[in-house]
């Protein structure tokens, strides 16, 4: 995608280390940041300055790939980059990737590389799928960031919305700031308003009253990690979302690749949760009037908040996975159908 | 309820003025405003300083007795007071009883003080009756401020929690932030905080996480409009919340006095929901580290925002209304049987 009129990925590897747009400045600043080694690339994933499920998963490849070349215990590394978040599965897969290919320095930025470029094709073949679902003028609910800020180049909930765009077809899509991070409202408007699609920011709070008005057509997100079964994990809030989208029959997709899919893990049950900091519910950033990142205290002092990131949305209210071989249904048979209809390769590496 | 060992009221008329805790202070500033005209009263609603659909019912009566003192016009004032706010149907409530004794400012006055006075028994007997739900160490779900800042000196949905507080049950409270205005974060904590009743804050999103867990025995909300039907308007995300409650089979009570329900709107599809301004979704008000109140922008410069501030929860997802004479069906039947209850005169003033 582009920026400011160059073509820019979320990250991508350079002979002084990993960059990436530092999200957590986003939209106010838009700044560059450097990995040099595997505790800045550690560092940048739990502060969120890099995330996205897809997009860890790449980003911590090439954080593998940094440690092989500073000669660094591969192992120590390894172990690292993997406690930095829990839920999503694709920081798993990154590593494997690139753990298949040690301990050659070389070999192993090589791997990286072809996963990066394995789920940047993943993402642009979600974009084809899913733009079949989209009628023209269709007005689109997402949550979170699931864009090229999140995986890389086209991403996953708003691949199928880019290329749709490209289309002629005026998507529309309905915004929800998504509390605690905002990366809805920081993010999200940021990568639509760059591309030129038409959206409309709400609080979380509106998504079911819109779907009960009829003023959603489709709800589309993204995913962190799917169980076996379909049941998927995503950012706090989609599951509420999908209970609206299920009371009013509105087709609830979710969008991930293949990376994203855990079927060692049976079911939603089989998910880690991963709990974030109080301090990101009882503070908001933002910008002042000064152009200034300020950080605001919103509640009584002293009060207790429980930050849960993700939520499970049971397989039963999801309608069907768009992944970069079509779109299936979420269920055990209709995921086992994709990884055989990616091919016995595929499969295995993604095993 | 006290605040610092004094006995509060929300709002209370004073020879100067109608006299107000302004609530957009809180949690950082407890200060009492006065409103010594119609204007200001109006302003009061507007802003939010007086907020809570019965506590604005009580609030616009005062002001009306003030009108009349000031020998201002009465149907002038009382069409400026009802302008404020769309959805409370207190508001009509108020006005309705304080008009019924024009012209004299007097017994007008008298009017607005026993309207307060049912109002604040009819919230003690929502209290008693809604105690009966709350089992020891019961974990109850609320969303917004149905406490005594928005009802006079009980509260609605918190009437029942407090009383069980006080019988030693030990209630826990989910209080959700509630965006944009965040009246969980800033008032629920505060009110509970100074009542000694255990709470946590979660972000909106979280609710329908905590229910699918099993950590949720009874989702507890106030109302802002009743329909004839048992459909109910209240804080936006409401009707999230009870699409939770029901696909888990969890009890969702609506707290409210009698006089929220309006028996002339036959269902929820003649609630008429006030839209906000969108500045309320695309900044936020808080406290920074000088302890200076601060609105920063949380979204892209130049994006569009929706602000519906209520949504329509349908009847068949409430368990039940807890009124002041007790609980009664959210159904047509339910309702009719409540005002028999309440007596033909109490009919009468609330029709």
């Amino acid at each position: 995608m582009k920026v400011q009129g160059r073509e820019t990925r979320a990250v991508w590897w350079t002979d002084e280390g990993v960059r990436f747009i530092d999200q957590r400045l986003l939209p106010g600043r838009f700044e560059i940041g450097i990995a040099r080694t595997v505790e800045e690339v550690a560092a940048a994933i739990e502060t969120m300055a890099v995330r996205g499920a897809p997009l860890i998963g790449v980003f911590a490849a090439y954080g593998l790939a940094l440690a092989a070349r500073a000669h660094a215990e591969v192992g120590a590394a390894e172990a690292r980059l993997y406690r930095t978040r829990p839920t999503a599965v694709n920081l798993r897969r990154g590593l494997d990737a690139v753990c298949a290919a040690a301990p050659d320095p070389g070999r192993m930025l090589a791997a990286a590389r072809a996963f990066d470029e394995t789920e940047v094709a993943a993402a642009e073949a979600i974009g084809v799928h899913g733009a079949a679902l989209i009628g023209r003028g269709a007005r689109i609910l997402t949550h979170c960031n699931a864009g090229w800020l999140a995986v890389q180049d086209w991403g996953t909930a708003l691949a199928p919305v880019y290329r749709a765009q490209r289309a002629g077809l005026e998507p529309f899509v309905w915004v929800s700031e998504t509390r605690p991070r905002l990366q809805g409202a920081r993010l999200t408007t940021w990568e639509l308003r760059g591309e030129g699609v038409a959206h409309t920011l709400i609080v979380d709070s509106v998504a079911a009253h819109l779907i009960q008005r009829g003023q959603v057509d489709l709800v589309l997100t993204g995913a962190d990690r799917i169980a076996a079964n379909g049941d998927t994990a995503n950012k706090i809030g989609t599951y509420a979302r999908a209970l609206a989208a299920h009371a009013h029959v509105i087709p609830f997709y979710v969008a991930a690749p293949l990376s994203t899919i855990d079927r060692a893990t049976a079911s939603g049950d089989g998910i880690p949760i991963e709990e974030r900091s109080p301090d990101e519910v009882l503070t908001v950033e933002g910008v002042d009037d000064s152009g200034a990142t300020v950080r605001v205290r919103v509640a009584t002092d002293g009060t207790a908040a429980l930050n849960p990131a993700f939520d499970v949305t049971p397989h039963a209210l999801i309608t069907g996975l768009i992944t970069e071989v079509g779109i299936v249904p979420a269920t055990t048979a209709g995921i086992a159908g994709a990884f055989e209809r990616a091919g016995l390769s595929a499969a295995r590496r993604m095993k």
